[in-house]
Protein backbone atom coordinates (compact mmCIF):
# COMPACT_ATOMS: atom_id res chain seq x y z
CA UNK A 1 0.00 0.00 0.00
CA UNK A 2 2.74 2.35 1.01
CA UNK A 3 4.84 1.57 -1.67
CA UNK A 4 1.87 2.37 -4.45
CA UNK A 5 0.98 5.71 -3.12
CA UNK A 6 4.71 6.58 -3.67
CA UNK A 7 4.68 5.61 -7.06
CA UNK A 8 1.46 7.56 -7.47
CA UNK A 9 3.09 10.39 -6.09
CA UNK A 10 6.31 10.17 -7.98
CA UNK A 11 4.60 9.81 -11.21
CA UNK A 12 2.25 12.74 -10.71
CA UNK A 13 5.57 14.79 -10.48
CA UNK A 14 6.66 13.32 -13.31
CA UNK A 15 3.71 14.78 -15.54
CA UNK A 16 4.09 17.79 -13.86
CA UNK A 17 8.04 17.66 -14.85
CA UNK A 18 7.49 17.27 -18.03
CA UNK A 19 4.66 20.27 -18.72
CA UNK A 20 7.27 22.39 -16.75
CA UNK A 21 10.19 21.06 -19.05
CA UNK A 22 8.12 22.17 -22.04
CA UNK A 23 7.87 25.34 -21.02
CA UNK A 24 11.48 25.94 -20.01
CA UNK A 25 12.17 24.73 -23.34
CA UNK A 26 9.68 27.06 -25.29
CA UNK A 27 11.39 30.20 -23.62
CA UNK A 28 15.09 28.47 -23.97
CA UNK A 29 15.51 29.36 -20.68
CA UNK A 30 18.10 27.08 -18.88
CA UNK A 31 17.16 25.55 -15.49
CA UNK A 32 19.45 24.21 -13.05
CA UNK A 33 18.41 21.90 -9.68
CA UNK A 34 20.77 23.15 -7.34
CA UNK A 35 20.68 20.55 -4.43
CA UNK A 36 22.80 19.78 -1.26
CA UNK A 37 22.91 19.30 2.32
CA UNK A 38 21.76 22.23 4.78
CA UNK A 39 24.87 24.82 5.05
CA UNK A 40 26.82 23.22 2.03
CA UNK A 41 26.63 26.54 0.35
CA UNK A 42 24.15 26.90 -1.95
CA UNK A 43 22.73 30.48 -1.59
CA UNK A 44 26.59 31.63 -1.03
CA UNK A 45 27.00 30.30 -4.60
CA UNK A 46 23.97 31.88 -6.03
CA UNK A 47 25.31 34.95 -4.95
CA UNK A 48 28.54 34.89 -6.25
CA UNK A 49 27.41 32.94 -9.54
CA UNK A 50 24.31 35.86 -9.78
CA UNK A 51 27.29 38.24 -9.48
CA UNK A 52 29.76 36.75 -11.93
CA UNK A 53 27.08 36.46 -14.57
CA UNK A 54 24.70 39.28 -14.58
CA UNK A 55 25.84 41.83 -17.13
CA UNK A 56 26.13 39.44 -19.51
CA UNK A 57 22.47 37.01 -18.83
CA UNK A 58 19.32 37.36 -16.99
CA UNK A 59 19.46 35.35 -13.78
CA UNK A 60 16.45 34.37 -11.60
CA UNK A 61 15.78 32.35 -8.59
CA UNK A 62 13.54 29.86 -7.48
CA UNK A 63 14.06 29.37 -3.53
CA UNK A 64 12.55 26.69 -1.62
CA UNK A 65 12.69 26.41 2.20
CA UNK A 66 10.24 24.52 4.83
CA UNK A 67 9.84 28.25 6.27
CA UNK A 68 11.30 31.44 6.48
CA UNK A 69 12.03 34.00 3.49
CA UNK A 70 16.07 34.31 4.81
CA UNK A 71 17.32 32.74 1.51
CA UNK A 72 15.35 34.61 -0.44
CA UNK A 73 16.09 38.10 1.03
CA UNK A 74 19.90 37.15 0.47
CA UNK A 75 19.37 36.67 -2.74
CA UNK A 76 17.60 39.48 -3.75
CA UNK A 77 20.80 41.73 -2.59
CA UNK A 78 21.64 40.74 -5.71
CA UNK A 79 19.40 42.68 -7.64
CA UNK A 80 18.23 38.93 -9.20
CA UNK A 81 14.33 38.67 -9.19
CA UNK A 82 13.47 35.65 -6.79
CA UNK A 83 10.45 33.61 -5.72
CA UNK A 84 10.70 31.74 -2.36
CA UNK A 85 8.21 28.46 -1.85
CA UNK A 86 8.19 27.42 1.45
CA UNK A 87 6.99 23.89 1.55
CA UNK A 88 5.52 23.84 5.04
CA UNK A 89 7.08 21.35 6.33
CA UNK A 90 8.11 19.13 2.73
CA UNK A 91 11.60 18.19 3.10
CA UNK A 92 11.74 18.81 -1.02
CA UNK A 93 10.40 20.82 -3.76
CA UNK A 94 8.12 18.71 -6.48
CA UNK A 95 6.99 20.05 -10.27
CA UNK A 96 3.94 21.29 -8.55
CA UNK A 97 5.09 23.70 -6.02
CA UNK A 98 7.39 25.16 -9.47
CA UNK A 99 4.20 25.50 -11.45
CA UNK A 100 2.80 27.75 -8.45
CA UNK A 101 6.37 29.39 -8.05
CA UNK A 102 6.22 30.29 -12.20
CA UNK A 103 3.32 32.62 -11.67
CA UNK A 104 5.49 34.78 -9.85
CA UNK A 105 8.50 35.00 -12.30
CA UNK A 106 8.64 36.26 -16.13
CA UNK A 107 10.52 33.27 -17.25
CA UNK A 108 10.55 34.94 -20.95
CA UNK A 109 13.05 37.30 -19.93
CA UNK A 110 15.37 35.08 -18.17
CA UNK A 111 18.52 33.44 -19.63
CA UNK A 112 19.24 31.15 -16.43
CA UNK A 113 17.11 30.17 -13.90
CA UNK A 114 17.84 28.03 -10.82
CA UNK A 115 15.93 25.96 -8.52
CA UNK A 116 17.60 26.13 -5.13
CA UNK A 117 15.89 22.96 -3.56
CA UNK A 118 15.55 22.12 0.28
CA UNK A 119 19.06 21.52 1.89
CA UNK A 120 18.60 17.46 2.13
CA UNK A 121 20.92 14.83 0.41
CA UNK A 122 18.42 12.42 0.10
CA UNK A 123 14.69 12.99 -1.04
CA UNK A 124 14.83 16.22 -3.70
CA UNK A 125 16.94 13.38 -5.92
CA UNK A 126 13.49 11.62 -6.51
CA UNK A 127 12.18 14.55 -7.53
CA UNK A 128 12.33 15.64 -10.95
CA UNK A 129 11.29 19.52 -11.61
CA UNK A 130 11.83 19.81 -15.29
CA UNK A 131 15.35 21.39 -14.54
CA UNK A 132 17.76 21.00 -17.61
CA UNK A 133 19.97 19.17 -15.04
CA UNK A 134 20.70 18.51 -11.29
CA UNK A 135 24.00 20.30 -9.78
CA UNK A 136 24.94 19.44 -6.28
CA UNK A 137 27.00 20.75 -3.97
CA UNK A 138 29.15 18.75 -1.24
CA UNK A 139 31.16 20.72 1.52
CA UNK A 140 34.44 19.22 2.34
CA UNK A 141 33.84 19.68 5.79
CA UNK A 142 30.66 17.42 5.40
CA UNK A 143 33.95 14.80 4.89
CA UNK A 144 35.25 12.37 1.99
CA UNK A 145 32.45 9.35 3.15
CA UNK A 146 29.23 11.26 1.68
CA UNK A 147 29.11 9.52 -2.41
CA UNK A 148 29.23 5.93 -0.10
CA UNK A 149 26.41 6.96 1.85
CA UNK A 150 23.77 9.28 0.34
CA UNK A 151 24.26 7.67 -3.78
CA UNK A 152 21.21 8.48 -5.23
CA UNK A 153 21.99 12.24 -5.41
CA UNK A 154 25.72 11.78 -7.01
CA UNK A 155 23.88 9.45 -9.70
CA UNK A 156 21.60 12.05 -10.32
CA UNK A 157 23.42 15.30 -10.70
CA UNK A 158 25.49 16.13 -13.96
CA UNK A 159 27.82 18.69 -12.01
CA UNK A 160 29.49 17.88 -8.59
CA UNK A 161 31.08 21.34 -6.69
CA UNK A 162 32.98 20.56 -4.13
CA UNK A 163 33.05 23.65 -1.95
CA UNK A 164 34.72 25.52 0.58
CA UNK A 165 38.05 23.79 -0.33
CA UNK A 166 39.80 26.70 1.95
CA UNK A 167 39.34 24.21 4.82
CA UNK A 168 40.78 21.38 3.65
CA UNK A 169 43.63 21.89 5.83
CA UNK A 170 41.47 21.76 9.10
CA UNK A 171 39.47 18.85 7.96
CA UNK A 172 39.65 15.15 7.91
CA UNK A 173 39.04 15.29 4.04
CA UNK A 174 40.41 13.98 1.38
CA UNK A 175 39.06 15.40 -1.85
CA UNK A 176 40.79 13.25 -4.05
CA UNK A 177 39.34 10.29 -2.70
CA UNK A 178 35.81 11.95 -2.14
CA UNK A 179 35.70 12.81 -6.13
CA UNK A 180 36.67 9.38 -6.60
CA UNK A 181 34.25 7.46 -4.76
CA UNK A 182 31.31 9.98 -6.96
CA UNK A 183 33.23 9.04 -10.17
CA UNK A 184 32.48 5.09 -9.41
CA UNK A 185 28.73 6.35 -8.82
CA UNK A 186 28.50 8.47 -11.99
CA UNK A 187 31.48 8.31 -14.36
CA UNK A 188 30.15 11.65 -16.16
CA UNK A 189 29.79 13.84 -13.28
CA UNK A 190 31.34 17.11 -13.97
CA UNK A 191 33.38 18.14 -10.86
CA UNK A 192 34.72 21.69 -9.94
CA UNK A 193 36.41 22.69 -6.37
CA UNK A 194 35.56 25.85 -5.13
CA UNK A 195 35.04 27.93 -1.88
CA UNK A 196 32.43 30.47 -2.04
CA UNK A 197 34.39 31.89 0.80
CA UNK A 198 37.59 33.43 -0.87
CA UNK A 199 36.23 33.08 -4.33
CA UNK A 200 39.07 30.15 -5.51
CA UNK A 201 37.80 27.71 -8.45
CA UNK A 202 34.63 29.95 -9.10
CA UNK A 203 36.05 31.65 -12.33
CA UNK A 204 35.93 27.65 -14.15
CA UNK A 205 32.78 27.05 -13.02
CA UNK A 206 30.92 29.99 -14.49
CA UNK A 207 32.98 29.89 -17.53
CA UNK A 208 31.31 26.67 -17.84
CA UNK A 209 28.03 27.58 -16.70
CA UNK A 210 27.73 30.67 -19.49
CA UNK A 211 28.63 27.72 -22.43
CA UNK A 212 25.91 26.09 -21.51
CA UNK A 213 23.73 29.12 -21.27
CA UNK A 214 24.82 29.85 -25.13
CA UNK A 215 24.10 25.92 -25.74
CA UNK A 216 20.96 26.46 -24.87
CA UNK A 217 20.07 29.19 -26.77
CA UNK A 218 21.29 28.01 -29.66
CA UNK A 219 19.00 24.83 -29.16
CA UNK A 220 16.46 24.54 -31.57
CA UNK A 221 12.91 25.15 -30.04
CA UNK A 222 10.38 22.67 -29.67
CA UNK A 223 8.02 22.27 -32.21
CA UNK A 224 4.58 23.91 -31.67
CA UNK A 225 1.68 22.24 -30.69
CA UNK B 1 -5.66 12.06 0.71
CA UNK B 2 -2.12 12.51 0.70
CA UNK B 3 -2.58 14.18 4.09
CA UNK B 4 -4.52 11.50 5.68
CA UNK B 5 -1.56 8.88 4.24
CA UNK B 6 1.11 10.65 6.06
CA UNK B 7 -1.08 10.86 9.43
CA UNK B 8 -1.59 7.29 9.04
CA UNK B 9 1.74 6.28 8.98
CA UNK B 10 2.68 9.05 11.91
CA UNK B 11 0.38 7.47 14.19
CA UNK B 12 1.10 3.84 12.91
CA UNK B 13 4.76 5.09 14.09
CA UNK B 14 3.73 6.39 17.33
CA UNK B 15 2.23 2.74 18.14
CA UNK B 16 5.65 0.91 17.86
CA UNK B 17 7.39 3.87 19.14
CA UNK B 18 5.20 2.94 22.50
CA UNK B 19 6.02 -0.45 22.25
CA UNK B 20 9.68 0.32 22.24
CA UNK B 21 9.43 2.48 24.87
CA UNK B 22 8.30 -0.03 26.80
CA UNK B 23 10.52 -2.18 26.54
CA UNK B 24 13.30 0.29 26.90
CA UNK B 25 12.00 1.49 30.40
CA UNK B 26 11.50 -2.50 31.82
CA UNK B 27 15.67 -2.94 30.77
CA UNK B 28 16.56 -0.01 32.23
CA UNK B 29 18.30 1.49 29.22
CA UNK B 30 18.81 5.34 28.49
CA UNK B 31 17.84 5.48 24.60
CA UNK B 32 19.08 8.94 22.86
CA UNK B 33 17.74 9.28 18.80
CA UNK B 34 20.64 11.33 17.71
CA UNK B 35 20.01 13.46 14.39
CA UNK B 36 21.84 15.97 12.32
CA UNK B 37 22.70 17.20 8.37
CA UNK B 38 24.89 15.00 6.81
CA UNK B 39 28.88 14.99 8.28
CA UNK B 40 27.92 17.35 11.18
CA UNK B 41 29.45 14.93 13.42
CA UNK B 42 27.59 11.69 14.46
CA UNK B 43 29.74 8.91 13.73
CA UNK B 44 32.75 10.80 15.44
CA UNK B 45 30.85 11.74 18.72
CA UNK B 46 29.96 8.25 18.81
CA UNK B 47 33.38 6.96 18.67
CA UNK B 48 34.68 9.71 20.95
CA UNK B 49 31.29 8.76 23.42
CA UNK B 50 31.52 5.53 23.67
CA UNK B 51 35.08 5.12 24.36
CA UNK B 52 34.92 7.89 27.21
CA UNK B 53 32.01 5.90 28.88
CA UNK B 54 32.93 2.30 28.45
CA UNK B 55 34.97 1.65 31.66
CA UNK B 56 32.06 2.79 33.43
CA UNK B 57 28.64 1.44 30.95
CA UNK B 58 27.90 -0.80 28.25
CA UNK B 59 26.91 1.44 25.42
CA UNK B 60 25.72 -0.10 21.95
CA UNK B 61 23.96 1.50 19.10
CA UNK B 62 21.93 1.44 16.56
CA UNK B 63 23.59 2.57 12.91
CA UNK B 64 20.74 4.02 10.51
CA UNK B 65 21.78 4.96 6.43
CA UNK B 66 20.41 4.69 3.70
CA UNK B 67 22.71 2.02 2.24
CA UNK B 68 26.70 0.77 3.33
CA UNK B 69 27.89 -0.34 6.35
CA UNK B 70 30.71 2.38 6.89
CA UNK B 71 29.58 3.80 9.71
CA UNK B 72 28.74 0.43 11.27
CA UNK B 73 32.57 -0.37 11.23
CA UNK B 74 33.39 2.48 12.22
CA UNK B 75 31.62 1.89 15.45
CA UNK B 76 32.76 -1.67 15.66
CA UNK B 77 36.56 -0.52 16.26
CA UNK B 78 35.19 0.86 20.06
CA UNK B 79 34.09 -2.72 20.78
CA UNK B 80 30.99 -2.01 21.16
CA UNK B 81 27.74 -3.97 19.87
CA UNK B 82 26.20 -2.41 16.86
CA UNK B 83 23.17 -3.35 14.46
CA UNK B 84 23.10 -1.92 11.35
CA UNK B 85 19.74 -0.57 9.27
CA UNK B 86 19.56 0.30 5.93
CA UNK B 87 16.73 2.18 5.43
CA UNK B 88 16.94 1.45 0.86
CA UNK B 89 16.33 4.61 0.35
CA UNK B 90 13.67 5.98 2.96
CA UNK B 91 15.22 9.54 4.35
CA UNK B 92 14.95 8.62 8.24
CA UNK B 93 14.48 5.56 10.59
CA UNK B 94 10.96 5.03 11.79
CA UNK B 95 9.97 2.76 15.29
CA UNK B 96 9.69 -0.24 12.82
CA UNK B 97 13.25 -0.52 12.08
CA UNK B 98 13.58 -0.29 15.46
CA UNK B 99 12.08 -3.14 16.29
CA UNK B 100 13.61 -5.21 14.09
CA UNK B 101 16.98 -3.83 14.93
CA UNK B 102 16.61 -4.96 18.32
CA UNK B 103 16.45 -8.34 17.77
CA UNK B 104 20.21 -8.08 16.94
CA UNK B 105 20.87 -6.43 20.46
CA UNK B 106 20.76 -7.58 23.38
CA UNK B 107 19.28 -4.74 25.50
CA UNK B 108 19.26 -6.36 28.47
CA UNK B 109 23.00 -5.82 29.10
CA UNK B 110 23.04 -2.19 28.50
CA UNK B 111 23.07 1.06 29.90
CA UNK B 112 23.11 3.47 26.96
CA UNK B 113 21.51 2.83 23.41
CA UNK B 114 22.36 5.01 20.68
CA UNK B 115 20.09 5.12 17.31
CA UNK B 116 22.09 7.06 15.09
CA UNK B 117 19.49 8.05 12.45
CA UNK B 118 20.21 8.54 9.04
CA UNK B 119 21.73 12.25 7.81
CA UNK B 120 19.02 14.86 7.69
CA UNK B 121 17.87 18.11 9.44
CA UNK B 122 14.20 16.83 8.25
CA UNK B 123 12.14 14.29 8.27
CA UNK B 124 13.56 12.81 11.21
CA UNK B 125 12.33 14.72 13.41
CA UNK B 126 9.09 14.10 12.65
CA UNK B 127 9.45 9.93 13.40
CA UNK B 128 9.63 9.34 17.30
CA UNK B 129 11.06 5.73 17.93
CA UNK B 130 10.47 5.28 21.66
CA UNK B 131 13.67 7.06 22.36
CA UNK B 132 14.16 9.28 25.84
CA UNK B 133 15.35 12.32 24.13
CA UNK B 134 16.31 13.24 20.79
CA UNK B 135 19.62 15.24 20.89
CA UNK B 136 21.15 16.94 17.23
CA UNK B 137 24.56 17.83 16.03
CA UNK B 138 25.03 20.68 14.20
CA UNK B 139 28.49 21.84 12.52
CA UNK B 140 29.51 25.41 12.33
CA UNK B 141 30.71 25.04 8.82
CA UNK B 142 26.59 24.80 8.22
CA UNK B 143 25.85 28.07 9.40
CA UNK B 144 24.20 30.01 11.73
CA UNK B 145 21.16 30.35 10.22
CA UNK B 146 20.01 26.93 10.41
CA UNK B 147 17.76 27.12 13.35
CA UNK B 148 15.92 29.76 11.30
CA UNK B 149 15.30 26.80 8.13
CA UNK B 150 14.98 24.03 10.10
CA UNK B 151 12.96 24.72 13.43
CA UNK B 152 11.39 21.51 13.93
CA UNK B 153 14.45 19.19 14.77
CA UNK B 154 15.28 22.32 17.07
CA UNK B 155 12.14 21.96 18.46
CA UNK B 156 11.87 18.21 19.69
CA UNK B 157 15.64 18.01 20.56
CA UNK B 158 16.40 18.19 24.10
CA UNK B 159 20.21 18.84 23.22
CA UNK B 160 22.55 20.00 20.80
CA UNK B 161 25.87 19.78 20.21
CA UNK B 162 27.60 22.57 18.16
CA UNK B 163 30.34 20.41 16.62
CA UNK B 164 33.70 21.57 14.75
CA UNK B 165 34.33 24.38 17.08
CA UNK B 166 37.87 24.36 16.10
CA UNK B 167 36.55 25.30 12.38
CA UNK B 168 35.04 28.39 13.91
CA UNK B 169 38.44 30.89 13.13
CA UNK B 170 37.71 29.84 9.33
CA UNK B 171 34.26 30.00 9.11
CA UNK B 172 31.42 32.77 8.75
CA UNK B 173 29.37 31.47 11.30
CA UNK B 174 28.17 33.34 15.00
CA UNK B 175 27.84 30.36 17.40
CA UNK B 176 25.92 33.11 20.49
CA UNK B 177 23.97 34.26 17.10
CA UNK B 178 22.96 30.26 15.68
CA UNK B 179 22.77 29.13 19.93
CA UNK B 180 20.17 31.86 20.64
CA UNK B 181 18.14 31.47 17.36
CA UNK B 182 18.15 28.07 18.62
CA UNK B 183 17.07 28.89 22.04
CA UNK B 184 13.95 30.81 20.20
CA UNK B 185 12.52 28.10 19.10
CA UNK B 186 13.10 25.58 22.29
CA UNK B 187 14.53 27.33 25.49
CA UNK B 188 14.93 24.29 27.35
CA UNK B 189 17.44 23.12 24.51
CA UNK B 190 20.90 21.95 26.63
CA UNK B 191 23.77 23.28 24.88
CA UNK B 192 27.43 21.87 24.41
CA UNK B 193 30.48 23.32 22.26
CA UNK B 194 32.11 20.79 21.16
CA UNK B 195 35.12 19.45 18.70
CA UNK B 196 34.95 15.84 17.80
CA UNK B 197 38.60 16.47 16.06
CA UNK B 198 40.43 17.87 18.75
CA UNK B 199 38.44 16.42 22.23
CA UNK B 200 37.64 20.37 23.15
CA UNK B 201 34.15 20.36 25.54
CA UNK B 202 33.86 16.26 24.80
CA UNK B 203 34.34 16.15 28.85
CA UNK B 204 31.47 18.32 29.76
CA UNK B 205 29.00 16.06 27.05
CA UNK B 206 30.10 13.00 28.55
CA UNK B 207 29.77 14.06 32.30
CA UNK B 208 26.69 15.10 31.31
CA UNK B 209 25.21 12.11 30.03
CA UNK B 210 26.88 9.57 32.82
CA UNK B 211 24.81 11.91 35.17
CA UNK B 212 21.79 10.90 32.70
CA UNK B 213 22.44 7.28 32.56
CA UNK B 214 22.90 7.14 36.35
CA UNK B 215 19.35 9.17 36.78
CA UNK B 216 17.41 6.78 34.48
CA UNK B 217 18.98 3.90 36.56
CA UNK B 218 17.22 5.09 39.67
CA UNK B 219 14.26 5.69 38.01
CA UNK B 220 11.33 3.26 39.42
CA UNK B 221 10.77 0.26 36.75
CA UNK B 222 7.34 0.59 35.35
CA UNK B 223 4.49 -1.66 36.21
CA UNK B 224 4.08 -5.39 34.85
CA UNK B 225 1.13 -5.80 32.77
Amino acid sequence: MKISVVKNILEANQRLAEENRQRFSAERVLVINLMSSPGAGKTSLLERTIRALKDEFRVGVVEGDIQSTYDAERISQTGAPVVQINTGGACHLDSNMIQAALKGLDIANLDLLFIENVGNLVCPAEFNLGEDFKTMILSVAEGDDKPLKYPLMFHESRVLLVNKIDLLPFCDCNPDLMEERALKINPGLILFRISCRTGEGLDRWTDWLKEQIRLRQRLPLPPRE
